[in-house]
């Protein structure tokens, strides 16, 4: 009996050593610990809540821990009147602009229900937009809701009553103080409140209380490839650093990157700038090896008036003449600005489109999903089957080697490129067109 | 007991009435009842077989029968060494040409292995192609093979070794004599021989000792549907004497049959010679009342250098001036004759092509299942999917109401008509493109 008694007392030992070391952030009678950093609304301790009251119609108001946090769980309750709000997370305040920047836990009541998404707060803005998590959005709800967020290493992962909402990876901000914000509302919305309670923060230990089904991952971090990534099959086709991996399009240039006319800074893969010639100056650059069936993502950041274009089914040898060698185009174009946009037959020259060919769908989500002037395409492969996408949606989609798709070739620029579009492999190219265009992100999963 | 007695025997007469009454056509000893009518091959007969040797390098020779059989079932063994023959049913001797005319039973020891199938000897050639029924290609091998023919009314049937080889409807002889071919030879098969013994015929009651599961049909009984045809859901959309059914395709002249620039005679409808301008004569005619999903098949009949087509998907309120009823266009066209053939885009005019969108492919089948001249059009749709085919063969398939489609248009002569070719229905249209065509046998199967 002894011997058990004693068994059972080192257990407890064991548990109390492992038991989460919750700290409260709010001592739920003053705002002891906080302090309001931006804006004017009117922050208040009351019946063991910290009540916000929107008093300010130009700025966003924030309440901030005095201390920064790095790696945390966070949990809190949470409850708008109507309002727009959020926590800040790793935050920092800019004084020259008399701002708060960094990660925001959306809170959002309004219809779009991106609550438990993560905003960048005054710098780059959506992170993790629901639209990533589309089942997620009916987590939120009128009234007190739970939230959960885990700060680890470069990921931030969201809950709201218990549903995983967001799942980002990230590297701008390693720490930072916590934030309780009050939106800039219209004069209408004037003393609506946000209230926050049971404001409790764990440091100790996180790696171990992380909680195993998270949300949909989006891996921020360049030219990484996140354990999800991994495990799902994806490759880096470039590493942020070196060329490795790619080559010139030119055959008398095979195996050698075109460093006159590319460079690689910062984690990003640039093309210079020229007189907008096709492929005249570096010229086009192409991976060492051919691909079949895969998605591919690349992002891409267009400078004014830019033209270049992600190419596939590149054959380097079909063109033994000048320009751009032949495959086909993920068209990449400033449409507002680049005159081509305007050519060609209904808009199959614009953003996206497979050029000369088959006009992209374009809508007013152009711009969604984009971070910093980063837009994502992402080309699917698989068999004759073959998608572009931009930015999470699907701009066309089609069926080649077959008679439509030759009609439809024989009609084009192509037209006298035998068998085009129809092999079952080739390179993928990045097309220098003679205009600064930037790429990073380069991923491929084959199927 | 002596009842039972009597029921039997009444049992018995009433079988013997219905035995069958087989009449042997040669007596195994000489040719009595024969008499050759055409060619210079030496027939004998000898150990109980009729023997033909080809002695005739120029002319097909015929032993025939001296009495005529209208209906009938023939069964014989035969045995060629080599050498083409066949049987002649229902045939008849034209003494100004000096050659024997009419249905073949075909002996075709060929790679090719059309044995069982029927030719129309001297007139109209091929009638039952054993393409036909491909499946019955095995069923003839050397040495000795028994056949039988079922002769009833329209329709002719054939069995080689038991297997259903032919099954074909038509209406040009309704009786004549029965024929032994030792076709016309090369000098190095002189004295090759076809030998053919147990002939017999069944005259009495063949209706009803017809054999219940026939090959495949086909009929040839122009503007008839057959019980087969009935039982397989499809309808005639011509008669084969009146315009019910079809109206001009102008809106002005809507449920007006335009006599003025068509004709119905002895069968066939057909479109009077004009300049060669669109429409510009009696103008086109389109069906009463829409159709969705189908099987189309017309029978048409081409003049030199003739310009026409099909049309389905017709929207005839669209084109409010000139020319042609808008829809998607199955091209006839005489591509030899005509200059069209070489305009459009790689082909997109020719014959069978979708007109000016997906060109057909051509072959060296493109005279195949022919008759007189007469070729068949099938368009098939299904929701979205559309095939062509022609005399038997697949020129193109498209699917519709997608980017690709929308693509396509958008480079030809239609881009700017709205949703071209997207309508889930459509009229039927027989374009008047100022030459002389003839169509018949337009049947559609609604799917």
């Amino acid at each position: 009996m002894k011997k058990i008694l004693l068994i059972a007392a080192a257990l407890l030992a064991v548990t109390a050593a492992q038991a989460q070391q919750w700290e409260p952030l709010f001592n739920g009678k003053n705002l002891k610990g906080w302090k309001q950093v931006a804006g004017g609304a009117r922050y208040e301790a009351r019946d063991g809540m910290i009540v916000g009251i929107a008093s300010d119609t130009r700025r966003n108001s924030f309440l901030a821990t005095r201390r920064d946090f790095g790696d945390f769980i966070l949990e809190f309750d949470f409850m708008t009147e109507g309002i727009n709000s959020g926590v800040q997370l790793r935050s920092h305040k800019d004084d020259e602009r008399g701002v708060v920047y960094g990660y925001q836990f959306e809170i959002d009541p309004a219809p779009r229900a991106w609550t438990g998404g993560i905003y960048d707060e005054a710098r780059r803005m959506w992170l993790y937009r629901m639209t990533a998590n589309e089942p997620a959005r009916v987590a939120y709800h009128d009234g007190w809701n739970s939230a959960r967020i885990e700060c680890v290493g470069n990921s931030i992962r969201t809950w709201v009553n218990g549903i995983p909402c967001a799942n980002l990876l990230d590297d701008a901000d390693a720490a930072g103080f916590i934030a309780l914000q009050v939106h800039a509302v219209g004069e209408d919305m004037l003393g609506s409140r946000v209230c926050w309670k049971n404001i409790r923060i764990l440091t100790q230990d996180v790696q171990k209380y992380r909680t195993p089904t998270p949300a949909p991952e989006i891996n921020n971090v360049a030219n990484t490839l996140s354990e999800a990534e991994l495990a799902d099959g994806w490759q880096l086709l470039f590493d942020g650093v070196t060329a490795e991996g790619w080559q010139s399009a030119r055959p008398a240039m095979r195996g050698r990157f075109p460093h006159e006319g590319w460079s690689i800074e910062d984690g990003v893969l640039w093309v210079h700038a020229g007189d907008g010639g096709e492929s005249a100056n570096g010229g086009d650059i192409i991976t060492t090896r051919k691909f079949r069936d895969f998605i591919l993502k690349v992002d891409f950041k267009l400078t004014e008036g830019a033209n270049s274009g992600i190419k596939y089914f590149v054959d380097p040898f079909m063109n033994k003449g000048q320009g751009s060698a032949i495959g086909c185009e993920f068209q990449l174009l400033d449409d507002e600005h680049h005159p081509d946009a305007k050519l060609g037959v209904k808009g199959n020259r614009t953003l996206g489109s497979l050029y000369d060919l088959i006009p992209a769908e374009h809508g007013s989500w152009e711009r969604d999903n984009t971070i910093d002037g980063w837009s994502t395409a992402v080309i699917v492969v698989k068999g004759k089957h073959v998608e572009h996408w931009l930015n999470g949606h699907k701009l066309l989609e089609y069926e080649r080697d077959n008679q439509m798709w030759n009609a439809l070739v024989a009609y084009s620029k192509y037209r006298d490129w035998p068998g085009f579009g129809n092999s079952p492999d080739g390179f993928i190219l990045l097309q220098d067109h003679g205009f600064q265009v930037f790429f990073r992100n380069i991923k491929l999963k084959e199927l």
